[in-house]
């Protein structure tokens, strides 16, 4: 079978990813996770997936808010036993990639995943396991990295964004060149995988998904103000939110 | 009531138009006509309304697919004057702007648009328009500037991309900053709209629309081959598509 990547067991990514999350000055805590919460629909009584479930702050989140059952995967053990610290009768957590959904038994009422679809390389495989293990009606809400900002391949003097007047300009290129983008983020080498909004709506719709909602990074005042460099997020929004049902 | 623009009635702004789209090595003849046909439901016996038909070139196409009735509308004279030279008894062309289709009679079974909605300030209200001009199923299928392409301001300096070791980038700002956009497009200060995916879905959902697809501009390799310059549309893809149905 295909080796997976599974970065977040190696020790020194983990070690670097957990020392910003646990700062609580990071993307995640002030610009994804808000959003992410405004998009869920009612949790009270539902039983809930939750792929890529890292720490397991999201899961701790739906039975806080009235989840009968929640499930938990991810492929890292080290964010399992992170996870396991907080145990709740209400959640079970496992070790498992997402590519491998056609394990877990049973139909929930809510899938939902906080960025980690971008580290899956068949999304059209994914949206159609997902669909499977939803009850019909059932809501799919995530979040990934945003196609305008995933796209570009990074040249090799590491050129990021210029700057022209004082103004900044991001770069974008191979916007429709879906696949595989090799980065250096908390280690050398992490792979991602760029899809470009017609890949990611046309895959979703042919899963039997209809698209409900849909937002873009957009940092708040407060946000901006914990980390001014956020405002660049406007500029180029790192994060793509969706929310949508099975029909 | 505000003054909406009308380049395609100013002398210059039409004679450069008219020379390009007649050249027919144009990205709406190689790259954005081929794609909207491709996305459009079946024709044959529907009722169609035709948003900014410049030239009639769709409205067209539609009579010669079997549509029953094509109504035509552009805020531009001089279009509407080009479009009826090829008169044809099941197409009725207007000058009307599309901020007062309320003044149109009847409901369609589908409208379209090609290329005319980045021109729009008020897209909310566009959205609720169309989708009161429609019956119940009926279709929208329209084109516009890509989002990614409409973000940026253009700097002062006129730099629209950079190369790094021979490969292109394309800038990228401002992209939650939605509003107007003045460039020079055959003409000085043109003035066209960028909106977000956040923005265009949301207006979408919010008039009673489901999305059917969603593409994004690509060109063919007969049309790289007729305009090379063309292969850029894959790293910075200039138009977008969505089909959505009135629930």
């Amino acid at each position: 079978m295909k080796k997976i990547q599974n970065v977040y067991d190696d020790k020194n990514f983990f070690s670097a990813y957990k020392e910003m999350r646990d700062s609580k000055l990071n993307a995640n805590e002030l610009i994804e996770i808000p959003i992410m919460k405004e998009m869920l629909p009612d949790l009270k009584d539902k039983k809930i997936l939750d792929l890529g479930c890292g720490d397991g702050c999201m899961s701790r989140f739906f039975v806080e808010k009235g989840a009968k059952q929640v499930v938990g995967v991810d492929i890292s053990q080290n964010m399992i036993n992170e996870a396991m610290k907080y145990e709740h009768k209400n959640i079970k957590y496992f070790v498992l990639p997402m590519e491998e959904l056609d394990k877990l038994k049973g139909k929930y009422d809510i899938v939902c995943s906080s960025l980690a679809f971008h580290y899956v390389e068949d999304f059209e495989k994914l949206m159609k396991d997902i669909s499977n293990k939803l009850k019909n009606n059932g809501y799919l809400v995530f979040s990934q990295e945003h196609p305008v900002a995933t796209a570009y391949i990074v040249p090799k003097d590491g050129t990021k964004h210029i700057d022209i007047d004082g103004k900044r300009y991001y770069l974008v290129s191979d916007y429709n060149n879906n696949g595989k983008r090799v980065l250096d983020w908390n280690k050398k080498g992490v792979v991602k995988y760029h899809r470009n909004f017609e890949t990611i709506i046309s895959d979703l719709i042919n899963a039997g998904f209809s698209i409900q909602q849909l937002r873009e990074a957009r940092p708040s005042k407060e946000a901006i103000k914990l980390v001014p460099k956020y405002v660049y997020q406007n500029d180029r929004p790192y994060f793509l939110f969706i929310k949508a049902k099975k029909k």
